[in-house]
């Protein structure tokens, strides 16, 4: 309690819409308490805090703070960046010499691993500080909360998006009658499964869903898309980017050195295109696919209000238990009721948080495999924020044929 | 003068954010003219007309017609058909036993030319009927118009796209160097130079746009790259489907024969996973490539209220002129002044409009030919309707480095 000092933020992994409302947080919070003396941002995570990168936050106006709340993307830069024993090390040195007291890292389960090891080195050595998680990840796949800031934004983009390329399908269904949407996603299926969010009434599209918490069977999917077509309206699919078969291993991934990060995770992305022509050549019908790729995960423009606040009071709250005393902690989401909406924060261990991975749990996923479940639709929906726009539905009511053709 | 019968309207080729909104200029229009009797739809444009797939339009609600104009998509279903001799024949005798007087299509050049040989038909077979072009079309490429209704939309939706991917980008640039984002076009470049419109001040994203108005070359594509990435803040590409070699071939396409349609178009789209391929291993940097594909041009939730009102307009002057006497014209958009922004519909041969086309002119290209000029900007802006919200830029100021590294 009262540890005086300065405060040092930084965000991590893929940018999304809301990281920067979670920066919002931390900076407006920080300025609350008097402990904290100065608040400085790391540029590009670790990996520019490890070459003294850092800036001066309490130097911003306060205009440009509050509008962080709305802009995507990561104001401080990000990093994929793995640390080496010598990097941290190194980072502890730089911690005592500008003498950082609190240590926010906002980001996902690497970020959470980083940020325990931190804390741990410190506690080793002697130097007393405090080290919080802040979550922040589009995959929805941190466990120890009910779900993360800026998956309701990406489920936004993807339920608002798959409604248009659904209309769009149907429109063409004489011309191009498969249209598939690929969304990301590595281990978990939460952002495929959030295209359901698009559909108004039962039959709307997406058609079919495909998650990687199931194995992928071509001669299955075949069958599938045969039925929906049988309806003659099309058919739409969204699948996952990190689809798998039976053995586990990606219906594509890139094979390419280059293409695998510092935690060697391979660059998927690329199943649409390639089901799109393994349907083309099986039915000899048109196929089209879509792949929005990062445009989803920072969509400003479909952000959801409600993930904006969210991820915001995440932010503030890690400032908050920090300056009690509170540290090796990730704030989590912890969903209080279910109608009327209501969220609050909550805390779980870093190392913890660290070393899972949550999916979507089976109650979620149709029997078939190919679909969502209602309980699924009742989780995500008040997490993407506003109601859909409406749209038109016209009753088209056929008139007599009069000619014999 | 006063030709009594009845209306029908249809939607042809590629569906858009604003093409319902010209439908529903037509329909309200429509109910303003005595002489006009029943107000039917065609079901998939032309194909389903010549199955008398026709609704009636009067029956549906005025809330639903209104809510039209902010739908995307078809709302009345659209094709890509092309018409044989037999196939006009059978239309003409349809429109003979509705009594149809009045036909209206909403299209791009394809389908002005098939509207076009419907009155040639009617004409020479003495049935007395109005037809007239409602322009529409992501691509901007009908020539005798300023621009098309729904350009204004994929632009709004490009410049929002790009300007959340170029900061995705620039915040990943220590990881994943470069973005290339793939937007559609398959002769005219309008829609790849509307990324230009994410620009808020010089330098920002995109870093280098390429429309298919120039010979793509390799090296030179390579040597652009390396000049870029030498700032260090990664680089943000857009580039159009159908960029063209010096040869005049496409870099891209597919070759199979399911994906050519009935006008002989070969299918695009991928030439952003190319590329990124291709400098991947030639630069050993990481790249991603986005392709939103369809969701683009029909993007509700980037709709342009501008393009949204001017095809609206459109869908009326169609049925007003029509009214007055007129046929075998399209209409189009005249911008009558910049400054204030201000445009009005006139009229074009549909015989002219059909067998046009309008690329980029090389006023709106740089030398270098790999980016627009401000007359562009000067141009493409008013389009997009309301101005692009504001997002936060910090100072980021950096403080004094303590340590030696």
């Amino acid at each position: 309690m009262g540890l005086e000092g300065n405060l040092i933020v930084g965000q991590s992994g893929g940018p999304t819409a809301v990281i920067n409302a979670s920066l919002a947080g931390v900076i407006e919070e920080a300025k609350k308490h008097s402990e904290i003396k100065e608040i400085y941002g790391a540029i590009h995570g670790v990996e520019g805090l490890l070459q003294e990168e850092i800036v001066d936050l309490r130097s911003e106006s306060d205009e440009a703070v509050s509008l962080l709340r709305n802009t995507p993307a990561s104001a401080l830069l990000t990093c994929r960046r793995k640390l080496t024993e010598d990097d941290y090390e190194h980072l502890l040195s730089i911690f005592r010499a500008h003498n950082i007291r609190y240590f926010l890292y906002i980001g996902g389960n690497d970020s959470a691993d980083t940020t325990h090891k931190v804390g741990i080195l410190a506690q080793e050595s002697g130097y007393e500080m405090r080290v919080m998680g802040v979550p922040k990840t589009v995959d929805n796949d941190l466990a120890y909360m009910d779900h993360t800031p800026g998956f309701g934004s990406v489920a936004r983009f993807n339920a608002l998006a798959m409604r248009d390329a659904g209309l769009d399908s149907i429109a063409m269904s004489t011309s191009t009658p498969i249209k598939i949407v690929e969304t990301m996603g590595r281990n978990a299926g939460w952002i495929t499964a959030s295209t359901a969010l698009a559909r108004e009434k039962p039959g709307d599209p997406p058609d079919l869903i495909y998650l990687p918490e199931r194995p992928f069977d071509h001669d299955r999917f075949l069958s599938d898309v045969k039925k929906v077509l049988e309806r003659g309206r099309g058919c739409t699919i969204a699948v996952c980017e990190g689809l798998r078969d039976a053995e586990g291993n990606p219906v594509v991934a890139s094979k390419s050195e280059i293409d695998t990060d510092a935690f060697g995770h391979r660059q998927l992305g690329g199943i649409g295109d390639y089901l799109a022509r393994f349907l083309m050549s099986n039915l000899n019908l048109k196929a089209r696919a879509d792949k929005a790729g990062t445009i989803q995960r920072v969509c400003g423009f479909a952000q959801s209000s409600v993930d904006a606040a969210e991820a915001y009071m995440a932010g503030a709250a890690a400032v908050r238990h920090a300056c009690e005393g509170t540290t090796a902690q990730m704030v989590t989401l912890v969903r209080v009721s279910n109608d009327p909406y209501k969220c609050e924060t909550g805390l779980a261990p870093l190392s913890a948080v660290a070393n899972a991975e949550r999916v979507v749990p089976d109650e979620f996923i149709s029997d078939e495999g190919n679909d969502v479940t209602p309980a699924f639709i009742d989780y995500a929906l008040p997490l993407i924020g506003d109601p859909m726009p409406s749209y038109a539905r016209l009753k088209l009511e056929r008139i007599p044929k009069l000619l014999q053709t």
